[in-house]
């Protein structure tokens, strides 16, 4: 968001926090940060609040900014600071301010904001809007008449610096944008998207669940779910293997002494914590797969007549996410990757490279993704000691990443310096239907997995070089894609992707066997179909067909076992369409290929 | 084996420590007990042997036999034994016999033979053969003139009692048999194994591999191996989906809980320690797939009209094996099972293992293995209250069992009493190529799991029935019956299951270009194809493709470029086959439907 636009989140927050000590005398205020699409303020009233009240704060906020407060800044001592926040009752000011007296610094982690450095470590900053005054170290709009269109949206529980031994207060949240118009376009995208919810829909139409047995971010999938997780997972593979992927197979488990090696014992904070074998070893499951496939590599000699080798394995590694983070497929602890590793002469990075950019580009648009562009992270020419690897192999890597990208007349962003020490990257943001931008495709380069794992190959003059690797992951995560997915498509997916492609329904029992017969047919030529044949009405079997979001149903009555063509009630639209008994298989595989 | 058999490879270990005992004085002996095709003695020689020493062992063997000394059994009360073998020195008989006195057993655990009790709790039992005695439960055959045909045959390293903090001692292995026919065919079948093991041809044909960072029994697939686990578990997945199956996903993990409602964790003894989660839960890898199949089940309504139910899923368990048991592909940590489970009405029991006896039939059948038998187990008659669920299923399914088996003219053995106590079941004993027996499939009838979760359809009636479960697996795991596969093909896979069905090898740089199209035709036709376009001699390379066990391999010099037929070298045989080069891809086709 711009400059601007935070300010004026910001300011908004302000407005809220000011409304509500007016309203709720004795109220403690914990933090209000900017989010995307608005703000919050974490709050402790002093009888917690309920969804109603947000109206009436609302209201209060309007006032407040008829009143037209300039938001005036005030720098005073920390010790002044603390007096005063003191005396006005806010303990969790006071708190902040001692931190900053003490260690410098106010950061506090929250579950949603990683990082709020709340004043300058010297002197305490104040903004005052009226009456209200508030610990800030800005910036804000001048005047809280220019806050533009906001919202108050919800109301969530959240602890004190998100520690569950602190007291609990109330977020509340607002959406705040520079128009109204931009406002109600957000409001009317998460009126659609609550529509889309692929949690509800998931549940709907039997495609997934959550136990509680099992845990959170653990989903198990119904055999509906099961079949378009196969879908998406054999488009990947064919995709792959017609540009010289091969797959290899790798365990979920390991031995500590990879993540050693590879470093990420050290580093990653996401990992499971090991299984601990006394006599043996502690066994860890994995968060990646790389580790695994560079031991592979290393396992037999290679030769520069293999390369580039590419190597895929689509395979679940396992990450213990914060369970408030858990959200449905979208964010999960069990994630199956379509991951890929290629090991390649530092010569063939811009070919390979193409390559993947091939595979992006038609598997965006076999999903309907028309609407995305490409972050390209590279290193900073100011601190090249920053970075490992040939700086020649940087340079030309760079170079063709952008290239490539400007070439396809994608859109393109430079992120200069937001390069991981050990190579470029591509990141790919794609727009879903509604609007809403998701991270999907990663293209990475590394320098440093080869070395750590002292990777080589035989060179053509005989000498042994070190390959290069590049990470490649398309869809990200089966799991988040299906989730994905289910919005972007609103559960209503096309034919080649649809878990039941046709329904069959009866209208009475003695149009059974014909329609056993035909499903059997259908079934043997490989189209996915359910058959109704139980006593309920006809309306009534088409009306459930529609709510499972079915493309395709047919219903088989004295007309259809005379021979009589079909009437096809295709979903979403009001004609019926009409298909000879023989040409059904064809019509069913023509639209399949509709992508 | 025989009561006599074993009885007689008894007698063989005791003719060893005889042996052993006059030819290394100060030796110690542990225990030497009877195993499949022969017997062992766990022995702590003065100094290590090795196996050029087996030989002498032997000839003094024979001696000891040629002397035709009975077997004398004595019994004398525990503290005269413990006098004469401290007197003799033997430490580890001693240990046994305290153990006998304090605890009332001698049974040890070693890594090959979970319980040997040495002799009975209030008397020791002694056996003479000549001067040499051992402590000894018995029984043994009369005369060691009559012990058969044996050899000692290798030397493992065993600690006393499979402690690793006991003394190590050397594991001398015999084998031993009625007639020298027997030996003889059992050593030409060792010998066959041997050249056929598959952690042997696991690395020559590069199909996986195990990597010490990673672990034991966690095996890695390279490209090779990992189409080859693809080939097998699409080739189940299409014999299950023509019959109904449907694909289910789950999750390699859970939260204790799970395993507390089935009871596994209270009595699975080789599930893998928890991920600890203190603020959460202890996770668990899954020994097996059963209780996320019926909480799957659980987590919506089912009425009969969707009975049977049959879910299937190809996933990974992990089960902590002791590493000595551990080996190559058959016996692994990480095994990926062709697991279903079908929910049903008890009144379709019947025709539903029909159904499982089919896919049976036809995998056995697709892979060459001709040679099966069926181990039917069974409730006992005389202890009913074992058995829970209705007597009336139990005994309508044990009929249909032994019917269906019988109606197919398979050979079967029925083990009364040994069924479990919630169902009765079905094991299929397999035999390879080489004559070795290994078991397979299982088919088992579940009264527990279903009353355990509470699972409920709605029946006809309305009414809250329970349903039941049969659990199956055809192959039993992907990575056991790989092992088998490649040891019962010896690594030359039939057309339809080679990892590369044909390699074309190039005369000379000419005709590379040639080369590469063709390849590339043949593997958009689907063909596995590899291209030696190396420079090395044309003899080499034909030489190198029979190495790898390549079905087809064919040659591109002048005449194929020109458009002359392929002269295919087929692996295993002595003349070429030739074919037009536009009949290549359907050539390769035919041979790949011939299982």
């Amino acid at each position: 968001m711009n400059d601007n636009l935070h300010a004026m989140r910001h300011t908004s927050a302000h407005v809220l926090a000011a409304a509500v000590e007016r309203l709720y005398p004795g109220v403690k205020f914990g933090v209000g940060p900017v989010v995307e699409n608005g703000f919050y303020y974490d709050i402790l009233f002093p009888e917690p609040i309920s969804d109603d009240d947000l109206k009436t704060i609302e209201k209060e906020m309007k006032k407040i900014i008829s009143e037209k407060h300039e938001m005036v800044r005030e720098e005073i001592s920390l010790d002044k600071a603390v007096s005063f926040f003191k005396e006005h009752g806010q303990d969790f000011k006071v708190e902040l301010l001692k931190d900053l007296k003490e260690k410098g610094t106010t950061k506090i982690q929250t579950d949603e904001t990683q990082d709020i450095d709340i004043s300058k470590p010297d002197v305490a900053t104040l903004y005052h809007t009226g009456d209200f005054v508030d610990l800030c170290r800005g910036p804000h709009i001048e005047n809280v008449k220019d806050v533009g269109a906001f919202k108050l949206w919800k109301i969530a529980g959240a602890y004190w610096r998100g520690n569950e031994k602190n007291p609990q207060m109330q977020r509340v949240y607002g959406l705040a944008f520079e128009t109204q118009k931009e406002l109600d376009e957000y409001l009317a995208m998460l009126e659609e998207a609550k529509k889309r919810d692929h949690r509800k829909l998931g549940t709907e139409l039997e495609l997934f669940t959550i136990i509680d047995e099992v845990g959170p971010g653990l989903p198990l999938f119904y055999p509906k779910g099961a079949i378009l997780r196969r879908l998406i997972e054999n488009f990947i593979m064919e995709q792959q293997e017609k540009r010289g992927y091969v797959p290899i197979w790798i365990p979920h488990i390991t031995k500590g002494k990879l993540y050693e090696i590879s470093g990420h014992l050290q580093k990653y904070d996401a990992m499971y914590p090991p299984m601990d074998l006394p006599d043996e070893a502690q066994y860890y499951l994995k968060p990646m797969n790389c580790p695994h496939f560079m031991m592979l590599y290393k396992s037999t000699a290679h030769s520069y007549r293999d390369m580039p080798m590419r190597w895929t394995c689509t395979t679940s590694c396992y990450r213990y996410e914060k369970s408030g983070e858990l959200s449905g497929l979208t964010r999960v602890r069990s994630l199956t990757q379509d991951d890929c590793h290629v090991f390649l002469k530092s010569d063939q990075i811009e070919q390979e490279i193409n390559l993947m950019l091939d595979m992006i580009d038609e598997t965006y648009r076999a999903f309907g993704f028309k609407d995305f562009w490409v972050r390209v992270s590279t290193s900073d020419p100011n601190q090249k000691e920053k970075y490992i690897g040939d700086p020649k192999i940087w340079e030309e890597s760079e170079a063709a990443l952008a290239r490539l990208v400007e070439g396809r007349g994608w859109k393109k962003e430079v992120g200069v310096g937001e390069a991981a020490f050990y190579g470029p990257k591509l990141d790919f943001m794609v727009k879903d239907v509604i609007g809403r931008q998701w991270q999907l495709s990663t293209i990475q380069l590394d320098m440093n997995l080869p070395e750590r794992f002292e990777l080589e190959y035989a060179d053509s003059d005989g000498k042994a070089k070190r390959p290069v690797v590049i990470h490649r992951a398309i869809l990200g995560s089966t799991e988040r894609f299906m989730g994905i997915l289910i919005e972007h498509y609103g559960g209503a997916f096309p034919m080649w992707l649809a878990p039941v492609q046709i329904r069959i329904a009866t209208v009475s029992e003695d149009f059974v066997s014909f329609a056993q017969k035909l499903k059997t047919e259908l079934s043997d030529a490989g189209v996915r179909v359910e058959l109704d044949d139980s006593d309920m009405k006809v309306g009534k079997k088409i009306r459930n067909a529609a709510m499972m979001k079915i493309p395709w149903t047919i219903v088989i009555g004295e007309k259809e076992t005379q021979g009589g063509a079909f009437d096809v009630n295709v979903f979403g639209q009001e004609e019926h369409i009409t298909i000879g008994q023989d040409q059904l298989v064809g019509e069913i595989s023509k639209a399949s290929k509709q992508k």
